[in-house]
């Protein structure tokens, strides 16, 4: 008995969900392997790191997300290699035969060879990432609280973000609306709005995937916040007390106890693992070469989708963003029934249906290529496209809830200091 | 000038927070000391370790909690001891100066001697503790979907529960619940429902504090559910593989990869601290007992209430429950007031109000002294109750939902391992 084809799919991102949902229904058996028993809704993740939104209403158990695929199973683990002649996934504990795979691991936060900077400088990869600068957002207003040194104590209300892409303007407007609203009574000895945000960024512009036009918008929107912007600098040291930016107008020292990063991702090290046993090749960064239906050169049976992939016909790899991963995920799918039933599909082509960011309070920027707008409108669309992908109508329905509450009152329910201490607590 | 009364306040739990409001509007200066900046709703937290609700639905911000009231003010801190002459409450970094002072910092699981059970039998007094056991709880069924030997599969399944109060049933028919309802459909490999729950009590019952009636209808009611329990049966070893028990029928050992500490908590190790360094006198336990007015002797400016108190001309402490906590708060509040006054307050006395048990689905057991009743109607007074003095509008309001979606659909939203790794995971 030949048994059914077998896809083992690797990480329950949105390339890897999304494969296993489209795959529901067709004569195949699909493990989906994963170091986390959940799918983690990456984009609001910095809504958990502010306070507004608690862990679980961003993370679905992939059990309970694939309990009635009947043809679909989890298994938690982690990946530490591949047996590509044996067609074999290996696993830290054990391993995972498979006829079709399909690579989808992301990408991690990347500190351009300044790995030091990472114990200082948090990244928001993962929901530990969240929880661990929830903690140190919150702890530094407590610490000012209690700090009668006044370099000292706006040293803890410094609040630095390196990187000025999407989730860097997004963590800012959070940053600004919790200092200058939600704690704004919360404390006797401090004023929550002598917090100084500041938003770092290397290029000429914050939000540079986006037209100029929208990115001033941003700038302003920023502004009107209380966020300051600094553009065409960059960052050439963090320790616990600060960091040291470098322009055209010289070498800068600014003391800030929290330094934010969000300037880089990197893909995931499972590409290295493709390349050395498998023989794929990687771009300059570490994404997968893949071919245009998305495999890797002389194992078609090697998918690699999302932040993982680069398609090697194409000029630069597509944005690593949800929508690229989902659209990877079922093009994936598609193309293993396709195989099985002796056919083909054309190479993958993404469909750009255009760019979100929020700013804060009612202000967002949506671009649609040919079209863009900021405000409220932006805003809004920008809510309900996160609410309609967000997986579950529970966590839609509490979401929902949570940021009506916060619309109206200012407040954050999940405001919590959970955890371990941090380095530089308690001094 | 004199300055105003200094009231501090060492611990936000049900005593601390309750003394903190009913001082709302009166001439004194409130200060609440915590480690911790949240109020945590106890009676709630193995609904989290549970995987029912989120961390931030049973914990509200102390900051939110008393942003409104203009007197207080909210330190995070932990306090290391006390200069009673000089009216100080020192804490790791710096000091707090009082002229009243109340200890309310709570209990903590005890291990009656053997504190190395504590690494493998968690307990669960804090959000950490929640989240830890639900990593273990839920890692248990992830460890039992992998693992091919029957004997060892059984382990992982087997879950043991030490002590038969209201935390260990209310944990039994939770786990209950997963295991046969919640986890049905999620897994492939093992079936939920083979899982085996034991309920461990020294003594002739459980749930002693209340009427035998009613202990013997929940125990009927947790063997609907699938729960054993098993009295008369002192534990007499714990360690990563399972439990040894002892009791008339000799010993027995139980491989078990989950064991849950729920027999014991021991008051805070403040008491001791105001042993050494006010004179206070401890009971056998470790409370420190009070004068009918909640104060130590020769000290009427200390205040000690809640699990950490034991009233000295009462035979018995009072149960370590919310409400003697939160009565106890309001009762020093109103005495202090009332000492500025120049006037004074009678005794303590303590108001039992009724005791409330659930066990599972639709079911649980109340006593009021003269009567008691068991099933749905106890169960919704029980929900009622918890949900009536549960912080907050909008935590009231998301309980009450999760709640609802939990008992139509049978799922668990806040089903995530998160944290670190644990002893004998991915072996």
């Amino acid at each position: 008995m030949a048994g059914r084809h077998r896809v083992v799919i690797l990480g329950g991102g949105f390339g890897g969900l999304y494969a296993a949902k489209a795959l529901r229904g067709q004569d195949v058996d699909v493990t989906l392997v994963d170091r986390h028993n959940y799918h983690l809704f990456q984009p609001l993740l910095y809504q958990v790191a502010t306070g507004s939104l608690s862990p679980s209403e961003i993370a679905s158990p992939l059990r309970a997300v694939l309990r009635n695929q009947k043809n679909a199973r989890v298994w938690l683990g982690e990946a530490t290699s591949i047996d590509a002649e044996a067609r074999q996934l290996i696993l830290k504990d054990g391993s995972v035969p498979y006829d079709s795979l399909i690579v989808a691991c992301g990408a991690q936060s990347h500190y351009f060879g300044h790995d030091d900077w990472e114990a200082v400088s948090p990244g928001l990869k993962s929901l530990e990432d969240a929880i661990h600068l929830r903690r140190k957002v919150l702890y530094a207003f407590e610490a000012a609280e209690r700090e009668p040194d006044p370099a000292r104590r706006q040293a803890w209300l410094t609040f630095v973000i390196v990187g000025g892409g999407p989730t860097g303007v997004e963590l800012g407007g959070a940053l600004a609306e919790i200092a200058h609203n939600t704690l704004r009574s919360d404390f006797r000895s401090i004023h929550p709005e002598e917090a100084r945000i500041l938003l770092v960024e290397g290029e000429t512009r914050i939000l540079t995937t986006f037209p100029e036009k929208l990115s001033a918008a941003a700038e302003q929107s920023l502004a009107e916040l209380g966020v300051q912007t600094r553009t065409k600098v960059k960052v050439t040291g963090i320790d616990e007390s600060g960091v040291t930016l470098s322009g055209a107008a010289g070498t800068e020292r600014i003391e800030s106890r929290t330094v934010i990063w969000a300037a880089g991702v990197a893909p995931s090290g499972f590409g290295k693992i493709l390349a050395e046993r498998a023989g794929a090749k990687l771009d300059r960064e570490g994404r997968v070469m893949v071919t245009p239906d998305l495999t890797i050169e002389g194992h078609p049976e090697i998918f690699v989708i999302g932040d993982l992939a680069h398609v090697a016909t194409d000029a630069a790899p597509l944005p690593g963003v949800a929508p690229v991963a989902m659209q990877q995920g079922a093009y994936t799918a598609h193309a293993i029934v396709a195989r099985l039933r002796g056919g083909n599909v054309a190479a993958f082509h993404y469909h750009d249906k255009g760019n979100l960011a929020v700013i804060g309070r009612a202000a967002g920027v949506a671009d649609f290529g040919t079209f863009g707008f900021h405000g409220v409108l932006a805003w809004l669309l920008w809510l309900f496209v996160h609410l309609m992908y967000l997986a579950g109508f529970q966590n839609r329905l509490l979401v929902f809830m949570r940021w009506g509450f916060q619309y109206l009152t200012f407040s954050r329910g999940s405001r919590l200091i959970t955890g371990w201490p941090l380095q530089g607590e308690q001094e």
